[in-house]
């Protein structure tokens, strides 16, 4: 089946766009591209996560991205091509007990002609979980390996892990936000800081680091998941931080998830955070464990998340859970999302 | 099938919940409640509705009136003879080119333990439609006759009429919001004006009537909706209007609807102004066509409403269109809604 998958990250740099051939055991990435969200609409969607707005606004703002992320797949894929599409759309607010995407699905279908699966995370929610993190669905899926204890990592705009110990069955499975990824860098070198240059420049304020650190978040057990608001532009005026400690801090919140599970022989890495190198230094530095790119397994370090919403989309339309409640923290497997039909 | 309908209006006065035994041809009613909001909570939809919100505060409440909706459910019927749930949930916009509603559909469909089919009206208006009225599609199965020309007018927070001239297509139908409903005097005497006797104490600004009558609302062609924005509070601050001037203008307004269509038989009233004494004598005076209620012909005049979401839950389930695009302005037929699974 070929299914498209949508989503634009909490650091809102544009709309991830894949389509996947999807079997029952086997994704295919077959197109990946990124498209730029128009720079006002950028500025909207930041200034109402987590913040106040005018109900009519995102109302309004709900439709507009949903017709941006049609657009943004025709841009890549012909619409007669796709059986499916999944789309996370774009967070505008997650928290412990509730969560809000927004990027109408019915624009979606009406525009492709194609049945959409959206709304990820509610299900779950429902069902006691945290609604993330859901990747872990699709990294079990492909990195486990029968003899090999992995952890997938994935540093967007909040940084997740996924512990795969060799011949895992899926209630083995844990998964967790380890804190911030790319956002705090991100909002101190707007869109972001090109291979980590500005960070390596930078000085350490290794006082402010060890305070941070000192954050419980970082010692709590998983299941957890992290937000935006955790880690956004209140956090950097709040914090005073500079971007070199942003990223020691981004490396070494990573390093206290990953080093909680001392017999890891592989770190699979995705996500923007994998092109900075600066950040993969620090990282290698702190972490014991083999450290990969996940495109040397065949799955583009950018699309991996798109990658997942095609998966999900692909599970609910057969009617089949896509959470893993071991990840989640969910009382039971759940099929996700809503189907809006074309 | 057993099909449970849920809604709370644009009044926010509580959930109204039916259970009804539907088949391709027929609709039973077998129960109707209506179960009050929480007074905290209707106050803090009220005081969003329109108006600026934190997202925060709009995520938990869209959890918190799923929970809401569920348990409104459970006090009404048995949850296991259940088999599908509709639910429109709570409209907190409603404009031309957007709308939104909340309650969240996971948390039904999880406390219920059954799929629920929810949020009506995006597909209709992502299609170019208004996204209402949507009541026409069960006034056309209900009330159309063969040799009787109808119309079938609800008079819930707006009024809306749907005409079936006799022998009616589904294309034949036009439908329409006529302008303000309870909203007005609701807004006047809250929580409403028992029997319409505030209304019948006062005396009509005509000056005030004579102004507000030429809004060009009224004498635009349909299909065309109102919102509650158009009515609300803002709309009785800044006219001033008195009670027995808003059930005046709420009744010559729907009879300038009826009107347009002279040849009319009888027109079937629903909706909770139905059960205001004096807007029927006002209105009885403005109409010539013959007066009935809803439940003269079977359908309880509070129950109309949430019997709709319960049907066109059951045609979305089998996958046929729910909307009449001659009513509503939709480019063509569309399945609506979003299905969301247990």
């Amino acid at each position: 089946m070929r299914v498209a998958g949508l989503i634009s990250g909490t650091s809102v740099d544009g709309i991830d766009v894949v389509v996947c051939d999807i079997t029952d055991t086997e994704i295919a990435l077959v197109e990946a591209a990124t498209v730029s969200y128009p720079h006002e609409v950028r500025r909207e969607i930041l200034a109402i996560s987590n913040a106040n707005v005018h109900v009519g606004d995102l109302s309004r703002l709900n439709f507009l991205i949903g017709e941006l992320f049609a657009e943004a797949l025709v841009d890549v894929a012909d619409p007669a091509s796709i059986e499916l599409i999944g789309s996370h759309g774009q967070t505008i607010y997650h928290h412990r007990d509730s969560t809000m995407q927004i990027g109408e699905a019915a624009v979606i279908a009406q525009r492709i002609g194609k049945p959409v699966v959206a709304d990820f995370r509610v299900a779950d929610m429902a069902a006691g979980g945290r609604g993330a993190p859901l990747a872990s669905f699709l990294d079990y899926r492909i990195f486990r390996h029968p003899r090999r204890h992995r952890i997938a990592l994935n540093i967007g705009g909040i940084a997740n892990i996924t512990v795969l110990p060799a011949g895992a069955r899926p209630e083995d499975v844990v998964a967790f936000d380890t804190g911030p990824g790319n956002m705090i860098m991100d909002a101190l070198a707007p869109p972001f800081d090109r291979d980590g240059e500005r960070a390596r420049a930078g000085r350490v304020n290794e006082p402010l680091l060890a305070g941070l650190l000192q954050d419980p978040y970082y010692s709590l057990p998983p299941p957890k998941s992290a937000g935006r608001e955790q880690y956004g532009q209140d956090f950097v005026e709040r914090t005073g931080i500079n971007i070199a400690t942003a990223a020691e801090l981004t490396a070494r919140t990573i390093a206290l998830g990953v080093e909680k599970y001392p017999a890891i022989d592989e770190v699979i890495v995705s996500g923007g955070g994998a092109h900075n190198r600066f950040l993969m230094e620090r990282l290698r530095a702190a972490i014991q464990a083999r450290m990969i790119a996940s495109s040397d397994l065949g799955v583009n370090v950018d699309a991996k998340e798109a990658m997942l919403f095609a998966l999900l989309a692909y599970e609910t339309w057969h009617l089949r859970p896509g959470n893993l409640p071991s990840a989640t923290g969910a009382s039971k497997p759940k099929v996700l999302g809503k189907i809006s039909l074309p």
